[in-house]
């Protein structure tokens, strides 16, 4: 049968490093089918990474104008660009050392930059104060995120630091946790429930902490990536009440605000709920939120932009912040000026805006439509399970496979999903991602898909993973 | 006496947190002239840090068109564009995911971009092999140095890992290695002789430096900032040669290898010099050599672009050196785009190549000039000698105070060249750098200055200088 052809064996030979096997063999597929040596399929569908642009999402018009003005000011004459456009390109040219964009920026920021996200984040939460002073905009989310675990993370400690994180996490943040020196302390989402954070597991994975490490921090991934899940405005009282009992400081990455589902569903940032919640807690419990150019509809994962938002710092710990973000080089000017545009679009009456709001909407309304599919498909797959898309770039269906599966893997020395990540990948050239990647409960399985592609890509994908799975169930079943 | 109106105080009073003094006061000033507090000058004159296009220099035209077509690709069709940068830009944009530089490319950069800078540098090095799979492109060549810190310096160790680094140095590396934990192990240029490096100079610190740390890594700057020398082909031997018999891992900081001055000098890389030197010493010597888009004639120091190319790594460390720049999120696109435009520029022929060239010369004119006058003006005034400008964007001449002066300083605790540079700034609205921020032998005084800015800046800088040196000499004779 051909699940034995040993693809663990392909891998120990050819990724001896381990690193990202999965993208390493997506490449190689790639060259082999430009070389003719793949008839089976004609292309690799990417699902693999939350990128609008590689989904095949043409930029956002009035983004990419008013970059080409600020790089090229000769455009700034041009009939053919709006007169917005231009208007905030002179602007924020206005705002760089001598008029370009090619000029070193304050490290944390352009002032006038750092004061429009401010504005943002005020209107965004209702009117609750924003300060451009605890604004830091760095080369995107995770940037900021890594300077902030360097000034909570004591490497000379005797005892390590720990960090809670839910269960399943993006890799990459695991890895960066580790790199610094970190103690991981996994809490468990309830997958049942639509990866519902309770406190109680909060409660329960802080206590086994506290045994190894000396726990200060609680990372918060609101909505959240891989789950796709949402939290009530409940649920966020219930985890700002926790960390105030316990002194936690929260980290709450909410790179995935505006990206937002459902008649029903709404998102509260941490710093909205926090700032409600009665002096006591709400001035003293430290915050940091994130945000990035990456994520939203504008998905401009190239350019490097995001910041962090510094909410009740300690003025001596918000100080030595200040210097870890100063004696770093200054973000990339490109990302703080997508930073800009992104939290100041064009609003009703301006040259630009029927144009910008068509193409946000098309962006939502096709996720909308995919996820859609994406339901029906699945409910029609023996053993899949899948949790509703409420918010964020991805699903994360639960595979409930045949023992005889698990076996073949456990044979291979390797988890049932990255097997059958790797055979979905070679054998239909579909690119997803294996759930162990990010954390599961023991013995579930899980595989994580981005949503956010163009219909027919989706399309093709589920059809791709259709045959596969059906295959596969019959063939170990 | 004026000079006896106490900035000190100010300082203390103002500027609370000791992070960059001077740039705060620079920018509070800007503010007072802005709201007519100021009469004595218009404007302040920024000469402290190395950046073009702040200084008026005008960006390189085929590049920012290459980078806005590359933005707004609708440009492709557009007349008014030289042809070879339509073909560029169309090539560059084929090399990104989903044809969009919005989308995350591989996080040590393009394939098709690391062609080509190792490509520059075979050229570079008269046709010493360079392979792709050794560059690793980051937003910066400062992300890649703290990349290669983080590799080298072991935190766990009981004995601190050392780098031994130039005296004088920039600040910001300084400061970067202190928070990595490593142990600074200072070795001093020989200022008389045009800060040149001595080999006994660097054994006498090694020395030194292993009573107290472990001693990894030799930093060297070439050209160098502040002090605007290059090292002679002799001179980068004898250092290869000492690297060999130390063991020690060379880091080469080779920014400013295309700013050289003057027919009787050259840029050797320690990468060419290190393969012509025999097997034993070119096999096992190992090196990082860094460059940026910041540091050239281009300037683009906003858009954050630099490389290391790593030559001869043991495979393990170059296997951890790959997840270390693996697990760190992609540069910004832009910035690689920049670095595939400095390496491959416009060629004879090629419709963008008379203006490139033009642009480019006039560049390097106007630096030549502007160093011209320096040596003129600084010849003419009491108490300063300066070596001359070799390479690089910056001087960095040495100020000989009068007793009264230094003790002045003293009575505010303050270095005197930092309370000079302050009250240069307060009095004239000129901001340049005090040689205290990189390190000076003891009783000895210097200031940094820019070179790289327009020539009716730096005579309006230099006549500010001039003005202001002679009362302060008066003053305190």
């Amino acid at each position: 049968m051909s699940f034995m052809k040993d693809i663990s064996l392909l891998v120990k030979n050819n990724f001896l490093s381990g690193i990202d096997v999965l993208s390493r063999r997506a490449a190689q597929i790639t060259v082999e089918i430009q070389q003719g040596e793949r008839t089976n399929y004609n292309k690799v569908l990417d699902l693999s990474s939350g990128d609008l642009h590689r989904g095949g999402i043409k930029p956002i018009t009035f983004v990419r104008q008013v970059l080409a003005a600020c790089f090229y000011p000769a455009l700034l004459e041009d009939d053919s660009l709006p007169l917005d456009v231009k208007q905030r390109a002179k602007i924020l040219l206005s705002e760089c050392d001598g008029g370009s964009i090619g000029s070193y920026t304050d490290s944390s920021g352009i002032a006038k930059i750092k004061l429009c996200v401010s504005q943002y984040i005020t209107r965004r939460d209702g009117g609750v104060p924003s300060s451009p002073d605890n604004i830091f905009i760095k080369s995107g989310s995770q940037t900021a995120l890594m300077i902030m675990l360097k000034l909570l993370i004591r490497s000379k400690d005797s005892c390590q630091t720990g960090v809670l994180i839910p269960v399943p996490t993006y890799a990459s943040f695991t890895l960066a946790l580790e790199e610094q020196g970190a103690a991981i302390i996994p809490y468990h989402l309830c997958e049942e429930q639509g990866w519902t954070l309770h406190v109680e597991e909060l409660r329960k994975a802080l206590l086994t902490g506290r045994k190894t490490c000396n726990p200060v921090a609680l990372y918060i991934c609101n909505p959240g990536n891989p789950t796709g899940h949402i939290q009530s405005r409940k649920s966020i009282e219930e985890v700002i009440r926790f960390a105030a009992e316990e002194r936690l400081f929260i980290l709450a990455d909410e790179v995935y605000q505006s990206c937002v589902y459902g008649d029903d569903t709404e998102f509260y940032s941490y710093k909205k709920v926090l700032s409600e919640m009665g002096s006591t807690i709400s001035s003293t419990v430290e915050l940091a939120s994130f945000n990035s150019v990456s994520k939203g509809f504008m998905g401009e994962c190239g350019l490097r932009g995001g910041y962090v938002e510094l909410v009740n710092l300690d003025p001596a710990v918000r100080e030595y912040a200040q210097r870890l973000f100063s004696t770093r080089s200054c973000p990339p000017v490109i990302g703080q000026i997508a930073l800009d545009l992104m939290a100041d679009p064009p609003k009703p009456g301006d040259p630009s805006f029927p144009t910008f709001s068509e193409e946000a909407q098309s962006i939502k309304n096709m996720i909308c439509k995919n996820t859609g599919r994406i339901q029906e498909v699945f409910s029609e797959l023996p053993g899949i399970s899948c949790q509703p898309l409420k918010a964020g770039f991805f699903v994360f269906p639960c595979l409930h496979f045949p023992p005889k599966a698990i076996k073949w893997a456990k044979k291979r020395q390797m988890e049932p999903d990255m097997l059958y990540c790797l055979h979905l990948l070679e054998e239909t050239g579909l690119h997803v991602r294996p759930g162990c990647e990010y954390g599961q409960r023991k013995d579930s399985h899980h595989i994580r898909l981005f949503v956010a592609t163009q219909q027919d890509i989706m399309e093709d994908a589920l059809q791709r993973l259709k045959t596969f799975h059906m295959r596969f169930m019959k063939e170990f079943s």
